[in-house]
């Protein structure tokens, strides 16, 4: 099986699809740094759809989730966002948790797996 | 292949099964909130026996293995009760590192992925 | 499809394969405990080296890495090793988030998974 790789740079690939499912990095919101928690969680779940798209598949298809908060305070922040994202029926698996992130800019970061 | 969602809501499922793989979500000790790591931990692996079971499955087949626990001091109780749960001969890849979970109620979190 | 379990033990695999997927345990440096983060991802990625070696496959084919630091300030300490290793074309997603290790001797931890 062949394997797809999704903006691959030196470090890292966004994507990788690979029999038959997608796997995206983990998100941050380099649209919104610095923003509040549901404006990065916006600008992550924007982002993940863009890479869907690119892999052939979209959120209806989504397997699972893992999201870390810097802040484990911004929890109803966040999911009041990803509750209004889901496709209805189509919920993942999820896991939460708090861990500082790569910058102080990113307090939110999301990575998923999608089938294709 | 078709995606099996298993108690599935509005934010995430349980355990969803695609392509010959069930993966939970990340589980907390719903039915021991505020106890110790060795009874959350007993609560979760029972929560996980239940799930891998409605997806036609068991802990002999475990693949792999993520486990958070919000004061890392608690390695050595929730290990007793792991390493006895375990399936003599099948353990599955392991990742424990320190993360504070949603609520102070819970102090250890488990996701797993088994074959099916 | 079977299982198979690479250096497996009554806790934990250090590597599991199935599917067409090597899927690595969270790996520490064992040898180079105490060591600087530089010091101790060398470590790291020559015992995945081994791994995947274990597994019927190599770097080129990685899929997904995840990269716990247990200070987020060693990150580009980390990096410089990470980005010297990867196979040029062939880098797999990856989420790197700061999260406390099972021992004070270990501040990084690394696990991945690649097709095999």
């Amino acid at each position: 099986m062949g394997i797809k790789r999704i903006e691959t740079g030196d470090r890292m690939s966004q994507a990788v699809v690979h029999g038959g499912i997608c796997t995206t990095a983990g998100q941050v919101a380099k649209g919104a740094p610095g923003a509040s928690a549901a404006d990065q969680t916006k600008d992550i779940l924007a982002a993940i759809d863009g890479l869907l798209k690119e892999a052939g598949t979209d959120k209806s298809k989504l397997l699972t989730a893992q999201i870390w908060l810097s802040d484990i305070g911004d929890f109803a922040d966040m999911n009041a966002i990803w509750d209004a994202w889901i496709s209805p029926g189509n919920a993942p698996t999820r896991a939460c948790v708090e861990s500082k992130l790569a910058s102080p800019d990113f307090i939110v970061e999301i990575a998923v797996t999608a089938a294709v």
